[in-house]
């Protein structure tokens, strides 16, 4: 097994995704993640070890026994949640998801606070955390810092996991497991993901889980990509690149209605104005037809589902949501269960649960 | 039983406080709520098994085995205390009794970070808060939210309860809880509340514990209503009306001194200058006579008692502090016991502890 | 024993630390504090039994069981943790070593929190936690308030035990405990603490880590002092008075390379330009000679240590950071050990812990 002690920063820096997966895994040997930075990192065997983790997670957790097992697997843990950029969305869920396993937690999640931290470097603030707690769950809005702290850690006296729950732009790998999740609870008695039309629409361009989730969805197979946006925002050239070159069908599609006639699945997104360059660039593209409403659940296959990473603004109509193949609660939901069970692998505890008598 | 899900929303809203009742109650159908919205919802059998079952968990917190049975009851729940509107002496007390009775917590009090949740409808949050949790205890300055929040969780497929800590000036049903348990507790071996005469003196125009506990007060039998304050602040006609239709009992007076002779409890309140109109409106008011010092202190009846739903300013002297008279620091626990009463019934865990061995 | 119920405000505050002493001791008799205010409360039997303990709660930590009975200990006790001053990494160690012994805790740690209560007196606020807690833990910029507070709760019907985490520029207790407490684990078996040579080098005149471990380190035998610093920032004469008071021996010198090289343990401490009182006071003093880099660690002994209480900006070079030698890291968590084992020895559980089968 690579190893992160044996390779110098810059040499590991300079590593693809794929190159740099094995020094990122569980020194048990099971093939999981120690460390969780990117969604490249999950090939379909990984993917489907957690999916069946969580959804032993969310089976074990209905009873009280059972939740109170839970509770027991990790009391000995405790988790340091550092939100330098706050998400609370985020931020809940990932507590939620200590709790169920029994970790206490801390937690660093103002501007107000974390400000502290500023005058001393970021290596030195990590080692801080590592020195009270057992994992570090950050979100960062600087590029490669969770990958840093990584290395860093575990060329320490203390090596503890760190969990990327979103750096940047780039990577925000737990949101990519559990739009995969979603789609495999949807589809688990319907012959799985293989096969499937998944449809993106809204602003491709800017968000982060359309980047992960197009790139997940390669570990299955047949999958048919569509990509409906404004041109402002269609899906970025190296996403359709990367499909292209692992010979993945897809399409770039104008009209949300004739997408969702033939799709599994209808991923939609929020404009992310927050990113514009100049103020007000959003509101001047004309996103009125890329919206889901009464006309395109109409058209909505039976057993098909929709989903958003929320929070939403008017991407969806209210109409939908009681809808049963509205799939964006329980896919916020979906997102405790697969942190649940990437936690307890992170720390070696997938076969306990799995085997436990509940 | 009537259900929230039997009724629009619309309809809902428009009932009577004592119509909306029954679509509160808890489903097992012992009569005690589920959500908890409004003062109004308690009668008397619910007040008495209320500080029945919180006089049960401070016995049995008294012991470390008693307090580790009882950190096992709820050790399965986990809740959400959503505070838009911070408050750290009610945010607090809640904590603690979800403490006590092993729940753990996740929580949003600043609005550094609740303002992330402005982009979304409250409806989106509140589902995103129950996604993770088993129960809401929210405050918010909009009047009214925690009962729409309430219909729209139990006609969602994730129904969860509750708990309104606070919703604009007008509900903080646990306050008025608290201030009722403080009373029994207080009279509990000497004849109890009925015939008791209880003085409110302050700003009873503005204060929501006194419109609260006054009409809870209406639930036992004989008791006496006596209202001292500045003529710009006396209490407002609707509680006096709604005293009188009832026959209650009731005065209103201008001397402290005189009401404190023959009263059982007086029950001073700060000037909630924060909602003047204009700027220094309350400064204006004369309220120099509607302190309770050492004067007061000496015409207190042996067995009456000072209340005080703090903080406070100057309308009671320190000098009364250590006087055991005095009730407003236990009064203060006293909201710690109730609150964990409330949210052990709402789970249904009334019998359990009432029954249990310790 | 001497009470704080039988001594009145202002006569205990007159006295001399070594004559309050006997009023902060556990009543259980065993010399160890129960609130714990300032560094001259600890004599030395006092800190090999907080030192044993500490060593003890690491050991039981390590294995699963372990920490399980450790989580078990203090699981009926709650702590509020109150920092008007913020500072996160005092606050998570006092964090992770109450949750380590299971303490379940609540804060308040931000400014704009803790300004709701700015409008009640300072006595009414603690009153608050200590009626829904059971230690308090409190930062605060007022210098004597944590001394205060603790004279309060103790002469309420609710005494709990006060820890104070730095109170104003003067005490910080357990930052000297922890110091004391890395210098007694690198010398454990090599003759321990007396006889060796400590240097202090930096901002000597601001920083009260130096001031307290510098009175500490008197409790013990032979122990040498040398201060390097600035002369604007050379260590004050009241703490070289003390020492030549108690017949101390002790050193001031210009050159880090010189005192380096006859130190068995190297204090280095940061440049506390947060007191300056002109602006740009600090940055005109020339502090390039009192850093710690390749040529001091170079000319350090064997056996000696690097001390830093953190955070530090550029006192310590990072080409230090992965030498055995350097401790500052294991200093860090050093403070959470000692801290649990503080806590636990608080509330009488110091026997309890050294005695069991773990």
């Amino acid at each position: 097994m690579a190893k992160l002690t044996e390779i110098g920063w810059e040499e590991f820096e300079a590593l693809s995704p794929e190159a740099k997966r094995p020094y990122l895994e569980n020194p048990d040997g099971g093939g999981l993640p120690y460390h969780t930075l990117f969604a490249q990192q999950f090939d379909r065997a990984a993917l489907e070890r957690l999916c069946a983790l969580a959804n032993r997670i969310r089976f074990i957790n209905k009873s009280k026994e059972g939740a109170l097992y839970l509770k027991n697997v990790l009391a000995h843990k405790r988790a340091m949640l550092y939100f330098s950029q706050p998400s609370s969305r985020t931020f809940l869920s990932h507590l939620a998801a200590c709790q169920i396993l029994g970790i206490t937690t801390g937690s660093v999640r103002d501007a107000a606070t974390s400000s502290e931290f500023k005058g001393e470097s970021h290596e030195d603030s990590i080692r801080t955390f590592s020195s009270y707690f057992d994992m570090i769950i950050m979100r960062s809005p600087e590029r490669g810092l969770a990958e840093k702290m990584a290395w860093e850690l575990s060329n320490s006296e203390r090596p503890i996991p760190i969990l990327n729950a979103g750096s940047g732009k780039d990577q925000h790998p737990t949101q990519a497991l559990l739009d995969i999740y979603t789609l495999v609870r949807s589809f688990e008695n319907k012959g799985g993901i293989d096969g499937r039309t998944v449809t993106f629409c809204g602003d491709l361009m800017r968000g982060r889980t359309v980047r992960s989730l197009s790139h997940l969805l390669t570990n299955f197979r047949d999958v048919r990509q569509i990509f409906v946006a404004p041109p402002e925002l269609q899906v970025p050239a190296d996403v359709v690149m990367a499909l292209a070159k692992k010979g993945v069908s897809f399409e770039v599609m104008d009209s949300l209605k004739e997408a969702t006639k033939v799709s599994d699945a209808v991923y939609m997104t929020r404009i992310q104005d927050e990113w514009d360059q100049a103020k007000g660039e959003s509101a001047k593209i004309d996103t009125s037809h890329f919206k889901f409403g009464a006309e395109e659940l109409a058209l909505l296959r039976p057993d098909a589902i929709i989903m958003h990473p929320l929070p939403r603004r008017d991407e969806i109509a209210t109409c939908c949501d009681h809808d049963p193949r509205a799939m964006y609660w329980r896919q916020m939901r979906n997102g405790m269960w697969i942190r649940a069970a990437l936690i307890a692998a992170t720390f070696g505890f997938e076969r306990t649960i799995m085997e436990c008598g509940y």
